[in-house]
């Protein structure tokens, strides 16, 4: 059995690969399967995480793969209640490469940390053949204040399920580039420090919040239902999703809750905070539209799914085959 | 101007790219650029540090990628004085690779991990087109003990250098394998935690160590007497070099003192530690052929030198152009 681009998605065929593979080798107490950071024990409590980014094309509409290499794990990292101070930076370059593409990316790099407040404290570089291509890894350490407990399985019925702005238009960025489309569409990549940090400070009881990137929220939904034990309803018509990416995904057929994102996240909350959150949010940099999407409910135990317009339900299935290629 | 192989090669075009762009950009006060990880503030200190690895073939005799993985960035963290602890791994497949091969290189990993006594806690996949290739990279963390300051800059006149064993092993057998040449030169691939863990225990007086990869002796040895302001002379005669790899290097014209390895460390102390550090680098699994192999002096300040077995002086410079491309 080979390797496919739908092993890359984020969904189904990507979690058989780390059950299958790299949760029976590297399994330990530690790794946490369901998050995308590692809490380690010290003299405080740390987040870990690691991610690799391959986008193409490497400059996109909204952004570049140097902002993306810098926001996907500092918001990673924010997912897991931490604050993160610290990035590493693995740059593997392919011959040919322009030099003045490189610099303009590691200039975004650091502008990006500056904004987010982190430091990029360690590197690396390789150079492999090829045609002029880059991959970054960037991998961070975050600090986890006392008390802090965020976690998919600590999610009740009744509980609110919001989300910090439009969907899909991280996706639609990237389509839009490779396909040569010229529209309106800008990535939405951006660091969630400044959101998270007001939700932590305002006393919101946040159950769990994860970001919504590869598989979109259908995926991330349906691990938070498995997770919980119970179910996570969203109504259809509560998603936020922009006109321009409304329109570009009915004339491709694309749905815009499978669609990756790389600066919104999804937010779990007791229901009285509900409110308050959203307020947050919305008066936040890079969440003006916030929305309530949905509740935590007894019903569809384990599933994720969707109450349409005229009261019908439609059960949430993760992503299955390949997604877009190559989207972060 | 574009990235070629030679800007891969741990020699003088990388050390180019690093100052001219990536230090230019991710220049912060905990950054140091001479070391291979960095020591970060917390609740206890923290050393953390990231390496890429796209070594061709994957597997080569004495190792494969995934050993590789673990070893570098567990070396790496070592060499700061740090007990390493927990490692991330961000996997970048080509579509194409055998899945098989994967598990092997994964099962690799894991084993490795056991040796070195660290905890794989973070993971990525992600999937490009190709042709089954695959890079891995690595990040660690690990806890510096109070009282522990290893740097190059400590180095003072008199101090011993000391190498762990014999030089340009793992070179030599990529080289080898990719040649398609069959011989007993075997990767000296391998976890130091034993070794350095004992010379610390024993009391032994540090200044400084690194682990001797891409670039070779000469070029650490090099950044070294640049660091220290003094000169580094070793003897000719001293170096510990195979019969087989001394053999494999007169016919291809090679250096061991260029070559790189995945199991060696330079070590500077001071005189009067020299013997016992010796001592217990060669009792400990990977040490056997450990030597003395010279001293930092007044003489050529902030260079390096090889003292030839007839009483002449070599100025060694870095490694300068391609270096064997892909060798970690």
């Amino acid at each position: 059995m080979k390797i496919t681009m739908a092993h890359g998605s984020g969904g189904w065929e990507t979690s058989q690969l780390i059950e299958g593979i790299f949760a029976k080798y590297f399994s330990n107490p530690i790794l946490d399967q369901m998050e995308d950071s590692a809490v380690v024990p010290g003299g405080e409590r740390l987040a870990f995480t690691t991610d690799s980014f391959v986008v193409n094309p490497v400059f996109f509409p909204g952004g570049d793969i140097g902002r993306l290499a810098v926001c996907g794990t500092v918001n990673d990292l924010l997912m897991s209640g931490s604050q993160p101070r610290y990035l590493s930076v693995g740059m593997i370059l392919q011959e040919g490469l322009e030099i003045e593409s490189l610099e303009r990316i590691v200039r975004s790099m650091s502008e990006t940390a500056k904004e987010a407040d982190v430091l990029i404290v360690a590197g690396d570089t390789k150079v492999v053949e090829g045609n002029g291509e880059l991959y970054i890894n960037t991998s961070g350490i975050g600090h986890i204040p006392d008390q802090r407990e965020v976690r998919a399985s600590l999610c009740q019925p009744g509980d609110r399920i919001l989300v910090s702005g439009y969907l899909g238009d991280h996706h639609a960025a990237i389509m839009s580039a490779r396909m040569g489309i010229e529209n309106e569409i800008r990535s939405d990549c951006a660091p969630l420090s400044q959101m998270v940090e007001q939700l932590f400070a305002a006393g919101i009881s946040i159950r769990a919040m994860r970001d919504i990137t590869r598989g979109g929220l259908a995926t991330i939904l349906g691990e938070y239902a498995h997770a919980c034990g119970y179910g996570m309803e969203i109504a259809e018509e509560a998603i936020p999703v922009s006109a321009a990416t409304r329109g570009f995904c009915d004339i491709l057929g694309l749905d815009p809750l499978y669609m990756g994102n790389e600066g919104k996240m999804l937010l779990v909350v007791k229901p009285e905070d509900a409110v308050g959150a959203l307020e947050i949010m919305r008066k936040s940099a890079y969440g003006q539209q916030a929305a309530i999407i949905g509740t935590v409910t007894e019903h569809h135990a384990g599933r994720a799914y969707v109450k349409t317009s005229i009261g019908g339900e439609r059960l949430l299935s993760a992503l299955y085959g390949e997604g877009l290629p190559r989207i972060c």
